[in-house]
């Protein structure tokens, strides 16, 4: 199989004219698949490539994740495909988080008291398989499933696939079995939306001038479940459940079918240390004693035996793309640590960004240079965000100088709704760049240490006043 | 072929006993070649790899940079295999920088004036030679020239390798010619030796856990030549010369032949500036007067039109190793910018590092994961400096407050020869680990500030009290 390579022209719904590229998608995840139905609507002739299996097709989803949480900037990217309102059917909205204390008690901070504004629990399954019959509806859009990328030559469009086990044994019949079948294509552009370990990234990371790093975190994370009972959420399920304990912590999310997906974050020596079964249920009973019955003593031993904790990792990049001919987008660009619920909507982002820079008319390498140039602080102010998150919510929900802080941040923000949005909210329910938000916090701070400052030498004055005066007296 | 892998024991030196290891190294350079000594040294068999043919038969070096300025940390490494002497037989000594104005006057900044030691421009070919020589005498090392690695699983320590032109063609009369034919090879532990483009390091990349950085700079490099004039060098030889230009700058370091090898360092903008003969003569009358005559006009276009500028990388990793199976080393590890002339030698104190972890027979895992622990903040800090003295080199060089600070530094150094060591000095002329010269250069910095603030306020109450005294007067 070989696509073959034709630039023609065309007249798009302006009545300008466009070039009209093969442009091939590695990955049909929530951004690849976004990205195909964005060149699509642009009229360009999309080839999507995917190394699983069609998700449609699939009982369990091998992905890391089985819920997401969705926000403003997500949001906004399905509403340019038309998909905003048919996601939120079926998505849980989570109006604050929820803490729970080591003796079970429950606390509320929400996300957004004034204007009631929501983070959404996403199925990942839901959400990929809207999209891709999204991508069904296009005569343009072209889907090959279990495709792995194994070669690519940007400079010249070339891409050698791997087929997955059920195709490569339907070829192996043909052909003879001891010879590797790769399948070749080219494409005049390849975006690669192939995840945090990108097959693609991974050959642009050898150009001279391509900036990259990864680093890992001492932290690793196991996925455990809150099953339903008696097919009622165990839980109240418009939360954001957290269990903070200062090195690790613990984090639950809602499922369309009343279960929770729980996250347990911890340093890898603490993981280490929980050896027995018996150590497993002290730890919990120390640390997790409302969760424990919750979870099941007997399901928490399985699934905490059953893998091993997993890395996570932050990686950043710059330039995003080589001339005309290659893009990485989303995760494969600006994986993160998830303690934002940012990963996906800043993947979607992207594509909001890179169609308002197609949408100019550049010469296609001006305009990736463009997005590069428009992307990268952004991107890698969320990558810090995200750190930065870790440690607030596993420390800092606890502290009562967080709260204060909160409790500020939220008062002033009721009275001056635009002058004074808080980092939470203007990360999560803003389209703001990620990197206004962390400068616009920054602002916030200074303008609260003077006004303490302030405040102190007032009161300073004020009792020195008042003792003058008394002596007067 | 393939090499079988055999761990057995054999007794060292002192009576103990240890495990013989089939070692393979790749990439035969002065890092790799010196690691192969070492690894023979200790009774291991060492397979040696390299990509590139032999380079005593070779007529055209094909490296990066034909000269390399040894100093302290390269010489006790070739010292520990009895080469040292050797070396510095054919290196020309350099006691210091030459300075070179726009007018075209020169200065001297000597390395140390206080115990006269000098840098020594060493040609690599020269280096190399040396090196291999020594190890054809080791009957368990083993070389394997134009051998690129194409693959390598590091967990089962399976290597496979393409034959460089030659040995290919002579392959193929006896093969079909249409399958590719690569060599492959086993061993215990692979050591990668093979450059800021590492193969071996694209393979640890894929490991989780591995924190890994690439930084390219924006500014290129190309080299040109100041050649020999009736057999004699054009410039005294003896120095490492600089035209510190602000945001550009040239140097040039001896040769045996008395040549110099001239390094262009600008930024890409300005390179692309120069696009006629024209043009390029204008900006060396203008910026290198007096070196133009020197490497000749013609010459000059020829040299400059030849290639195009190369990128200048610094890479950061952590770990180096891979439980007891992989290890980097050199500028696998940690490739940095060339202007403090500490690439290779930081590349051979590896070893010397890695010989006084391994001769503790430790467990192999615990001795690389040692080896990690020991060097990555002094090889994260030598990348940090050789940035910094890319700066210092163009710009500082030419400003008085740097030559002010440079005279205090000696003065002081002269006065306390064993408590105030300058940064430049305990980097090139000490093993002080690279991180511990940053930390003793903060406190010489926070000495100084302190001095002066007290002068400061001494001078002005020695004022005060001048004035008050003659009041009373």
């Amino acid at each position: 199989m070989s696509q073959s390579t034709t630039n023609y022209v065309y007249a798009d719904g302006n009545g300008a004219t466009a070039t009209r590229r093969n442009v091939a998608i590695v990955g049909a995840g929530p951004v690849g698949s976004l990205a195909a139905l964005n060149f699509a609507r642009m009229g360009h002739e999309v080839q999507l490539y995917e190394y699983r299996e069609d998700i449609r097709k699939a009982q369990l989803v091998q992905g890391r994740s089985i819920n997401l949480a969705l926000s403003q900037r997500g949001r906004k990217a399905l509403a340019a495909v038309g998909l905003e309102q048919q996601v939120l059917a079926t998505a849980i909205p989570m109006r604050g988080r929820m803490l729970h204390s080591v003796k079970g008690r429950t606390s509320i901070v929400l996300y957004d008291p004034c204007n009631n504004q929501c983070l959404y629990s996403v199925g990942r399954k839901r959400l990929n398989e809207l999209l891709l019959d999204a991508c069904d509806a296009f005569p343009n859009i072209h889907c090959h499933f279990e495709h792995k990328l194994v070669k690519a030559n940007v400079r010249e469009g070339r891409l050698q696939f791997r087929l997955g086990r059920e195709k490569q044994k339907m070829k192996e019949q043909e052909q003879q079995p001891e010879q590797e079948q790769l399948i070749s294509a080219s494409a005049d552009l390849i975006v690669g939306c192939d995840g945090a370990f990108s097959a693609l990234r991974q050959q642009l990371v050898r150009q001279p001038g391509f900036n990259y790093s990864q680093e890992y975190i001492g932290t690793g994370y196991l996925e455990l479940c809150i099953p339903a009972k008696d097919n009622e959420f165990q839980m109240p399920p418009n939360y954001l459940h957290i269990w903070p304990r200062d090195s690790f912590m613990m984090i639950a999310l809602p499922n369309q079918d009343k279960s929770f997906t729980v996250t347990l974050s911890m340093p890898f020596e603490v993981f280490e240390q929980l050896k027995t079964q018996q150590q497993l249920l002290d730890f919990f009973r120390t640390h997790y004693a409302d969760a424990l019955p919750l979870i099941g003593e007997q399901q928490l031993i399985k699934d905490f035996f059953k893998s091993r904790p997993q890395h996570l990792m932050s990686v950043k990049c710059k330039p995003y793309h080589y001339m005309d001919k290659a893009l990485i987008l989303g995760d494969a660009a600006h994986a993160m640590v998830p303690y934002y619920g940012q990963g996906l909507n800043a993947g979607m982002e992207d594509l909001t960004l890179l169609n308002s820079i197609l949408n100019q008319q550049l010469p296609l390498d001006v305009a990736l240079e463009k997005f590069t140039e428009s992307r990268w602080r952004d991107a890698h102010a969320i990558c810090d965000l995200a750190m930065y998150n870790y440690v607030e919510m596993r420390d800092l929900t606890k502290r009562w100088s967080f709260r204060c802080r909160k409790w500020l941040d939220t008062t002033l923000f009721r009275i001056f709704p635009n002058q004074w949005v808080p980092l939470y909210n203007s990360v999560s329910f803003t389209s703001m760049p990620y990197s206004q938000c962390i400068a616009n916090r920054q602002w916030q701070d200074q303008l609260l240490r003077k006004v303490l400052s302030g405040t102190i030498v007032l009161s300073f004055l004020v009792a020195v006043g008042a003792i003058y005066v008394r002596r007067l007296r």
